[in-house]
């Protein structure tokens, strides 16, 4: 039976034993979102990294340099952390080197410790996603990276729509309270992300700094197939 | 505006300022339960220590000696951790030195950490001690003591009844996404905790161990106008 365990925010990960299972990771605005578009429009790979330095670093060796904090591109990169920055041919063909608030730490933290494989969850690609843990089999762990290891609701919405997908289509075992709220709420809210998520915090940061339009796209549920996860060290099309 | 902040594990606890902040820590299967119920019951104070040794010395100093781990309670102590043990007289006008999986060592934490005044959350006393909440009118910050550092649902949905019962009373400023989950999560579980509750990882761990009547015990609302919190360093009535 396939077990599904919700981690609510990287200061809480020790508590889990992530060894040999498949993590998604979860960062909805909009790392995770963000690296799902790239590779689905073309990129070869996203290397998610910690430092800034280490993304600008890359720069020489021919990746594309992106790089956001706090809810805004940094001068000197080629990108920021907008999924509308990859499309249109911008990213075909190349790799990336980003770096973020939150996500692209918890990506590095997950496949540090042991997991067997570390995926990127977004809505965009949530049954895809589904189907290929389903098809794998092994036990589940949704990580949502927050905000700067606060508790947030996006990330929290998507391990609450996974989990339930997951649990829909196969026999789980569901003993963690995290994953039994995450799914309410979901239910609660998925008539219509965008309306439940417009109290969230991270919300009124992002629309503040103009960010409306890449909530909008980031709530899309199921838009394409592509699964992506890492690769050696890279994330890739699975 | 009174700010409401809800912290949903001890791991999260650093992430919040509680100076100068009132705080109610919430073990509500069972430390602070049981610790709600012991004041109004007549006990004179509930000192909340951290070590199985240090609750075992206060006895001879005349304090009762009360301890559980993994929700049992210990051999060589008077009691465990179940509010009816602090029923029919048995701790009027006594000391109880109490020390227990989760519950004790937050309210330790807490008073360490600066706060105004800390307070024992409970369904039990809930609207008593909203009321001192809204007359004092300092900002509120609700401390989940959780399993173990983990995430649990009736700590979550205690946050979610106190937010709610003070946003529903005055002007509140709850800009913390965990504030905004549990008030959700509380409004569809609240017309029965107990059943709501049942799914949970908590109450299967007690159920097992036959603590079935504890749970209906904590689970009832305002039952009782005693509020409890510390003064000087013991847990007594405000």
């Amino acid at each position: 039976m396939m077990n599904i365990e919700v981690v609510l925010s990287p200061a809480l990960l020790h508590l889990s034993d992530i060894k040999d299972k498949n993590v998604v990771v979860i960062d909805i605005l909009r790392a995770t979102s963000t690296i799902c578009t790239a590779i689905h429009e073309g990129a070869e790979a996203v290397k998610a990294v910690k430092d800034i330095e280490q993304a600008k670093g890359l720069g020489s060796k021919g990746y594309l340099t992106a790089a956001e904090r706090n809810g805004q591109k940094l001068d000197g990169f080629d990108m920021g952390n907008s999924p509308f920055e990859c499309m249109n041919g911008a990213v075909k063909g190349r790799k990336i080197a980003l770096t973020t608030t939150n996500g692209t730490k918890c990506i590095e933290a997950a496949a540090n410790d042991g997991a067997a494989n570390v995926l990127s969850g977004s809505f965009l690609n949530l049954e895809a996603t589904a189907e290929w843990l389903l098809k794998d089999g092994r036990d589940v762990v949704l990580f949502c990276a927050g905000w700067k290891d606060s508790f947030n609701l996006e990330d929290t919405l998507y391990a609450g729509a996974m989990a339930k997908t997951l649990s829909d289509k196969t026999n789980c075992l569901i003993d963690c309270d995290a994953a039994l709220m995450s799914i309410d709420l979901y239910n609660m809210a998925k008539e219509n992300l965008m309306d439940y998520l417009t109290k969230s915090s991270h919300y009124k940061r992002l629309s503040h700094l103009h960010h409306d339009e890449d909530m909008v796209y980031c709530l899309q549920k199921s838009i394409f197939q592509t699964v992506v996860g890492i690769v050696d060290t890279e994330m890739k099309k699975m």
